[in-house]
């Protein structure tokens, strides 16, 4: 299995699906090509609430504002999955997520796509790539080394040429909220396709405050376990599915209501026992 | 197999897609998560469009304003077709529709999601259902539903734990169109990608009318079998794809033209002799 | 394998899937539903950017101003490829480039779609074709099509009643740029979701110039092989995944930067020798 995401939007995608489909039989899922676009950060935060969902899998990753460049291409295998995509931290979240689960698997391999390998250029074959194009490595190199990750198989890619070990790969970490014992501070790490504003300040912070109200950036809000239980276009705060603290409107945008984009500081306080 | 509907637009598809698959090796197909956002009756509509064209199937519908509330989650039985989705009415107007057609199939059967099962949590298993969320049931309860109605079977899914039958689910019905002699009002149900706008009135009303002109809303346009008929951004009125009169402007977008909104009252006047 | 692609947007091609999956077993691929609407020459462009990336396949395509109208319904057959769509133009500059790929394949035939066949009705059979709508032929029309084309196979489907040879179909050829000793005179054939915008004019053009710069309609720019090689909001003439001239700016969107759109014209000037 193979599964795609990108920030690719509409027609790219389809280019880089026949390719997977020229080189494997395996089945193509497409996740998300409406990731933030270049944006690496808000990408992984994406990526987190994604994968983990999914069975063991080659995970295809595009988003790739330096392509075309001198950045790697690399293959995480983190746990029972393997993700192939730029050497920009996009990756990386998500792997260790990957990694840390399951029954002691823990391990997280880091591989570089080397492309001199001496090997013939049938498309039926493994390697050498196509030669690329400098626009679009989704198509000519990020897809045929997943296509080359799936044959072989997530437990032995690396067992033949292609792809080599390394140490150095770029590192990103999603910002953590500092929580104190009547404030949060953190960030909006995300909005999604409803306008809900998704922040790093973990959930548990509004246990024991449900029905009560917090301070989001110095204004009231009712904490409340999900948005219906507001009237519509009433501001709430709650704990969103990814467990975090999110702020969002019922049956409206958030992020309008709030006047936030992504990266913002949330204030988040509280009084120990709980009023309204 | 089992279809994906949804107003969630991009990415937490794939997070629900990811927990079938975990579930199941059935055939997954996304039907469209563009549905009106939080709009249950426009929802319901273009699954009547979209449902029936499908061989019998477990349809996963998640347009859910509720989520989180005491809303029950449902699974109708609508011919060989199983809905599973939220009591809220979306699922009922295309669950008559599938259970009306076919051989002498006829029946309409509800049943209610229960969590309490007592059986083990494996995800290799059926039940009980992940503790979820408040805020995304699609994936924490009923895409686990539609992996155990599709496991067990559409014939056969209630005879086992996680399922009883209920009379009492939300109705939905699409309005009906009044429709006399040389008149006919009705509203506005839709309003499609290319701006064509749909009402609830039976295309049958525009028969002997094709090439002559009605009036709309006090305004005459011609009615044409199809858009090209007309001059490049001219008005029209045609039948659809969906039997339903539909006013659209060649290589246009009626509803700007026309200023009108999904809702909004439609009155239909023609003479009963065509002229133009 | 059955492809898909259209303007449709969402919800349409839900209907057509269903439509094939009634009627085929196929693997099904969506390709993209967000070609240029009703834009013949721009989704011809399109096409001619994905389907050569894809193994033999049934390739249906409905981007049709003129559906309803007398316009037949095609089949051609290029190369291992077979593509069933309007007689419009949309699928010829990609059935051209498919047929004369491969080893000697070459040939490109073209089929009309007759209706009359007198076989029975059964969706489980192949013929005749539902009684269609006159505005949407993607479902009513192309879609069985496809199906009979795939069943009966891409070397063999007009081995019984529902095609006939045609050697009328309508042409279409994307204009070609005039490329002179220190000039070249195109124009923007398509823009991409990213901004970045698409000349006809070849990439070969631009060799000896990487590192220096050229005007572009009057406007010196650099050359770069890739986006991320000016500093981001910079704009830049590169060469696409597509080899051919494209104008863009590195994190920000080309087409709103340089003021154009779809059929513009495009003057380039370079020295013969490289300066910066």
């Amino acid at each position: 299995m193979i599964t795609l995401s990108s920030d690719f939007g509409s027609p790219y995608p389809a280019a880089m699906k026949g390719v997977l489909r020229q080189r494997t039989d395996a089945d193509l899922f497409d996740l998300t090509h409406d990731l933030p676009r270049q944006d690496v950060r808000e990408s992984a935060f994406w990526l987190c609430q994604l994968l983990p969902y999914w069975p063991p899998a080659v995970h295809l990753v595009v988003v790739d504002p330096g392509v075309g460049t001198d950045r790697d291409a690399i293959v995480l295998r983190a746990g029972k999955h393997a993700l192939v995509g730029p050497d920009n931290g996009v990756l990386v979240p998500v792997a260790r997520k990957l990694a840390t689960r399951g029954r002691g698997v823990g391990s997280l391999e880091c591989y570089r796509v080397t492309e001199s390998t001496g090997e013939p250029t049938d498309p039926g074959t493994d390697w050498p790539l196509n030669p690329a194009s400098s626009t679009f490595h989704g198509r000519d190199l990020f897809a045929p080394a997943a296509a080359v990750v799936h044959r072989r198989g997530i437990s032995s890619f690396q067992d033949g040429s292609g792809f080599e070990p390394t140490e150095s790969v770029v590192d990103l970490t999603l910002p953590r909220a500092s929580v104190g014992q009547t404030s949060a501070t953190g960030e909006l790490l995300a909005i999604d396709d409803f306008g809900n504003c998704i922040t790093n300040i973990p959930g548990h912070v509004l246990e024991g405050q449900f029905g009560s109200s917090v301070e989001v950036n110095g204004e009231a809000l009712p904490v409340e376990r999900t948005y219906a239980t507001v009237a519509p276009e009433g501001a709430l705060v709650t704990v969103g599915s990814h467990e975090k603290v999110e702020i969002a409107v019922n049956r409206g945008r958030g992020d309008d209501r709030f006047g936030v984009e992504t990266g913002m500081a949330i204030e988040l306080a509280w009084e120990t026992s709980p009023k309204r």
